[in-house]
């Protein structure tokens, strides 16, 4: 004899398992599965908590529960593309400007772009979408005596890194990996404050000059980094 | 004028930033806070959020909040060796062997290491800890028929890795890396269940065998990865 939790669970996990409900197919939301089942929230709670720790669907803020997807892969020593990562899985890519101004660097901005006091950054806050889903949260600064000419582009449709790969060449770059909980990112990014996130911090340099600086947020069910590598490479 | 909350939380800041207060020392109960500033532990609460939020503070379940110390970083193109990168910062470097045991492979265990049913492995499952706080829980699989001589080796006193890396020649490895909630390991890693954690997956091969997967988890804020690169590299 199984409890209704359980039975509950087993359901949804058959109909993922089954191919009936798709990666991206929206879970019923709880107070629909409340009436299917005739039971209480902490019931429904219950069930789909374990199903979302197994990585079997995604809990959103407000939007509800979705069947999880596979997560995009992208290569640690590598400036990922995230509009063509996205498209390459058949999903739409959506793009959008949240924040722009040309100012002069704070303190440790200067510190991490090795700029005098008071030299000029261009500072941009972007989000990327997914099928329609927050996908990353972009915080970069580009310092415009690296790259003046960033000054004068239209961000609003294009995103800073593809204009940077494309417009500004660079001879190195530096990954930082952590993992951090959402915080201030979550409401932006449809995440409970306390989601898991993995946060891909890249500078840039063409020779001895930094060129951008770039913290990209991701949800961390929605992204993880791979790398393949012999003894004493690297 | 500062509500009570702001002043707890300057006091402590002013401790952290003077030095009085050294990274990993000990932030007074929340109960020692209470009498202190005779408030409420929501007050408290208020006040030691931010600063959490903010990296100066972590706040373990049971043990309390300690100062930050600054995370460990790994190159992300090495296989790190755990107890020299702790014992590098000057902290005691402590390991336990928490489970072990020769056996036939799972499915999922066959799959990632390529075995044939019913294939044998040793698995088993590490606790690190750095200067007495839990630091990485490993959960380690190495292929038998790949290592052999594993079965024979008493893991109580000699990590896996440090033993594979001196023993077992490899030639290529890949790295996955995520981020998760702490999940069924928080309690090992005295974490609440939501906290973020950075899971480092590694699967290592000697030419076409694999000879060992290895699963290990950080808690968020004791570690990062990084890697440097140029274009093409990689």
């Amino acid at each position: 004899m199984s409890s209704l939790h359980q039975r509950i669970r087993a359901d949804i996990q058959d109909r993922i398992l089954s191919g009936a409900w798709p990666p991206g197919h929206r879970v019923p939301a709880e107070h629909e599965l409340m009436a299917e089942y005739g039971c209480s929230r902490m019931t429904v709670n219950k069930a789909l908590a374990p199903l979302a720790e197994a990585g079997l669907i995604v809990r959103l803020r407000r939007a509800g529960s979705f069947v999880a997807r596979p997560r995009i892969h992208s290569a640690v020593l590598d400036i990922p593309d995230i509009q063509a990562e996205v498209t390459a899985r058949g999903e739409t890519y959506g793009y959008e400007l949240l924040s722009r101004a040309a100012r002069a660097a704070k303190a440790d901005e200067a510190r991490a772009l090795d700029l005098p006091p008071g030299g000029r950054v261009l500072a941009m806050t972007c989000l990327h979408r997914a099928a329609g889903q927050p996908f990353a949260l972009e915080e970069r600064l580009i310092s415009l005596s690296a790259a003046p000419e960033a000054e004068a582009v239209d961000f609003t449709m294009t995103a800073p890194g593809g204009w940077l790969l494309t417009h500004v060449p660079w001879t190195e770059a530096e990954h930082r990996i952590s993992a951090v909980s959402a915080g201030k990112a979550a409401r932006l990014l449809s995440l409970e404050p306390e989601a898991a996130c993995l946060v891909l911090e890249r500078l840039t340099w063409r020779g001895e000059v930094r060129i951008t600086h770039v913290r990209m947020t991701f949800p961390g069910e929605a992204y993880d980094l791979t790398a393949r590598f012999s003894p004493r490479s690297g």
